[in-house]
């Protein structure tokens, strides 16, 4: 009856990576099962659900128990593998930039679909991509990272770029939505790769307090 | 003209309760009145708000003024009874398990009621219960509570399986609604009489910083 | 064909001037350009999204560009003149001031127009004043300052207060704006230049922890 797409798969997989990334931080803060298990969920939902709220939208995981059943697996994956896991930071990398490319697309041609220009529908990309981290950030704690290092809200924000590129050109539906989690993945990971960070800005006021 | 209910009274202590929660740990940091209230109000009204929003319905308290009021009436209670509150911990601990499984119960069965499944219901109960404290704690910039001691949310996940369980051989709604507060009730003070908790996960990266 | 009203010219100023502190404060934790740019933009926007979600409209910045582009003239102001900056903490202290008086003003307008009563309008317009200001204190992990130090959002209330006045003896629309954003803008400036505080809550707990 339900039929499961290649973009479902790889959404899945991106769910996956982000809860793992939420319950593994949640785990060094000794937050117990339950506490890690939400910190998972909001890590890999919270994005989309900011989104849908400022769309006005149902949030997109109260139609469907496949998020929840998907961070129980990644909770259950760290329980097992906990001892591994350092060892397939590579692996949980890749999979986290896949998740972030994917979400942005879907992020942006929900909104597109809503009726709200490109420029809303990268802000909502980003949301979408890069939020749930931040919530992620905010619950153990600690200033957002995507705040701080690498670039990653960036990666969604050069996504949208991609697409405006491609709708100048005249390419259709599924070349711009290719071109545009490409666009956003290989940012994320030329940038980890090189060392790549935006610069910072001088702050006077340490001096003053 | 309006009419008050047993279950109103319930809920108002409940929401006496976690206003004064909010505003205790709001002074223990040195908050100004203002934001004792706003904590206390946020504590006690926090989850109950992200419910509605993603319910996409009026949240509650937009709609009566006895929210704010009774919160007057906790940040007033601090102010007067300050010196004795530590001896009335106990009291105060039993008024917000009441107040948690109260809030449970409502967020349940008004998700159920706007037509959701009851696993969105059980969801939903859980952040009316709980979401407020996590919101005090972020604001008051510590690590939220219930993610790392006792069950807390985990005793509305507690009342939603109730829920199931009532349903299932058929109780009626007030029947099920009743089972599952005090299920609800039960799990949190058990939990902390016997100090339950839930087991932590080893946390690999704490080495790794 | 759009046209400028002299209120939108004091409404861009204080987005400016909020967008401004949310920048400086990002730039002391070390944050890179794109992380200073979105705590500059949720200082600004912050409170006025909360708001519109809560009144379920949509947000306001998603149907107007400039909200994006004055933040974008903010993060370049502060990479020019950073080392002029704390000259002119006076000139940014006014307009901050301004700003929070006239997102007061708006915030309380839109509630009543949405048919909302007085004391809803009064929490949103504090929401819209001071909201944006406690999401950028989470965001750079510091408590938020409002609840701590000097009379900020409740300044926002007197302005709700105000209104009320206004209301009782029969002034029109427009004296009733002007007559809350004086007040607002004025118990924030003199709280600041008399060092008024509200006074804080004996914190009971500190000597049990």
């Amino acid at each position: 009856m339900m039929q499961i797409s290649f973009v479902d798969i790889i959404e899945f997989i991106g769910t996956f990576a982000f809860a793992i990334s939420g319950i593994r931080l949640a785990s060094a803060k000794q937050f117990d099962l339950f506490g890690a298990y939400v910190v998972g969920l909001v890590t890999a939902i919270g994005g989309g659900t900011i989104r849908d709220v400022l769309l006005d939208v149902t949030p997109f995981w109260m139609t469907d128990t496949i998020y929840l059943i998907i961070t129980a697996f990644a909770l259950l994956w760290v329980m097992v593998f906990s001892k591994y896991l350092v060892k397939m930071n590579n692996t949980i990398f890749l999979f986290d930039a896949i998740g972030l490319a994917l979400f942005a697309v879907v992020g942006i041609q929900k909104t597109l679909d809503a009726g709200y220009p490109l420029w809303v529908a990268t802000i909502m990309g980003t949301f979408t991509g890069a939020a749930g981290g931040v919530l992620r950030d905010v619950f153990i704690n600690e200033i957002p990272l995507i705040f701080r290092k690498d670039i990653y809200a960036m990666a969604c924000v050069m996504g949208g770029f991609a697409y405006w590129i491609c709708g100048r050109i005249g390419c259709d539906s599924i070349v711009t939505q290719v071109t545009c989690g490409v666009c956003v993945f290989l940012t994320r990971v030329l940038a980890v790769k090189f060392h790549v960070s935006l610069p910072t800005l001088k702050g006077e006021e340490e001096h003053h307090k």
